[in-house]
């Protein structure tokens, strides 16, 4: 896997499964041929139990499967992996942990009594979610900021190829490290999440950014990760807001050139770099203005 | 509810439940306020059974309960509504029918057998779908698409308001009817879908505009409201398209100024409008250009 300028992984370029062409017409009636994104199913399993089937593009199979499982709490500290095994013909994953996992025996059990274990599985990402002490020592400088959103938004990737698709950058000082998109928001993190884990990457000192609205989800999951910071280029939701600050996260939005909005865990915002500067971003270079759909 | 010129329903906008005020701080280190959108469970009851809670900005509850039910083939011709209650408090939507449904009792099957019963249920989905014969004399001509885009983007909404929402549009000729928004997207489809069935809105002449992008779930949905026309600002996904042209379903994307790209049902289209006309879209004005989110 090739990488673009420093990053540890960049967007998954030039692989043909990822992207379609198609034919069309366009306003003036006449024909054009279009890259669009792919989304195809990934049936996951935990051991012998099949947990979900994802919708993704399709890149890091294993990295989504380890993650989602992470991010929603069926794998914890004390599973130990035995096998990741991605199965391109039957679209699955299979994850093998060493013993039957808790989450199988909680899954086991509700199905005994009152059908999905869903309720049982949210309860237990907000205990996690209220036990999570994020670094309050971290901080994150507006010179960094202002620099980790032009990478970004000047970074080759599938969506300046096809469109319709997030992405997620994990990102350390000003340098994004690991990029990945995905149709699915959640599996762009997911991904993050599953290449940190399978590689033992420490959140310490991380910043996580994604193109995607800073909703409840997106901020329970960064909190998961133990990562202190999470910026966006989108906007908020009110309950987004609500449980950042009860994790003491720094929450940033609507980031776009030099502007942003803080909302939660300002005290890590160290403001070294003048937003008065030339923006990073002029109209319609790069990545588009954020809208309804971040 | 009072409505925007000529809109049977539009944005709700001055309900305070909607947008939540909220202080923070800019890029200059600056003490803002700024209004965030409002996300909140909702819990779904099909009589005496707990379907699923949605996350959702909470209005139209009984039209989101209702339309999220026909779109998950969960309510069917021949199942007659008695009730529809919305509890406040308890943030939940009971649905009741004259006789217990088939989808329960499938559930019910299933949940004795192997756990949930999603397999089933999209498998349900999918005959309807490739059941339906959309509408082959409808058209969509340029004009209207035009004209629109162009009224939607310049409506108060909760986006304009707040952002971090997305929304849909049910139209007729060049004509914006009933505009929903919500935090899920696939909500905002299923309010207004809900709201037609409640009210005996027929799909015929119509035309279907999201913000979002034209996925396979998109494309599933519009085609199980009979709506011959799907119109995003959007991108496409690959699936997406391949199902729209497997339901001659009209799909056109990236309908930004007079500028789009249509990949399924081109044989509707219309062209009486001159594209190279001055853009109805300047650039900064309303809606935002689409996005990696979108």
């Amino acid at each position: 896997m090739s990488s673009f300028d420093g990053y540890i992984v960049s967007p998954t370029l030039g692989d043909r499964r990822l992207t379609e062409r198609v034919s069309g017409t366009d306003q003036d009636g006449s024909n054009v041929e279009t890259s669009v994104t792919v989304e195809r199913p990934l049936a996951l399993f935990l051991n012998s139990r099949e947990i979900v089937t994802l919708m993704t593009i399709g890149d890091y199979p294993e990295c989504l499967a380890v993650g989602y499982l992470l991010n929603q709490n069926m794998l914890g500290n004390d599973d130990v992996l035995t096998a990741v095994e991605y199965d391109e013909e039957a679209d699955a994953v299979v994850v093998r942990t060493q013993r039957e996992t808790d989450f199988e025996e909680k899954l086991a059990k509700q199905t005994r009594t009152s059908g999905c274990a869903l309720g049982t599985v949210f309860g237990d990402i907000m205990e996690t979610f209220e036990d999570t002490v994020l670094d309050p020592g971290a901080r994150i400088r507006t010179s960094w900021l202002y620099a980790l959103t032009k990478r970004i938004n000047t970074t080759p990737s599938l969506y300046l190829e096809a469109g319709a698709i997030h992405g997620c950058v994990l990102c350390e000082t000003d340098r994004p490290l690991i990029y990945m998109e995905d149709v699915g928001r959640h599996n762009a993190v997911d991904k993050i999440a599953g290449y940190m884990y399978l590689n033992d990457i420490s959140p310490a000192g991380k910043v996580f950014y994604t193109t995607g609205r800073l909703t409840s989800e997106m901020v329970i999951k960064t909190v998961q990760m133990n990562i202190p910071v999470l910026i966006s280029r989108s906007g908020f939701t009110a309950w987004g807001v609500d449980l950042a600050r009860q994790a003491n996260l720094t929450l940033i939005g609507r980031a776009r050139g030099n502007r942003f909005v803080a909302l939660a865990g300002e005290h890590r915002i160290v403001y070294d770099a003048d937003p008065n500067a030339a923006s990073d971003e002029p109209a319609g270079a790069g990545r588009k203005a954020a809208t309804a759909d971040s």
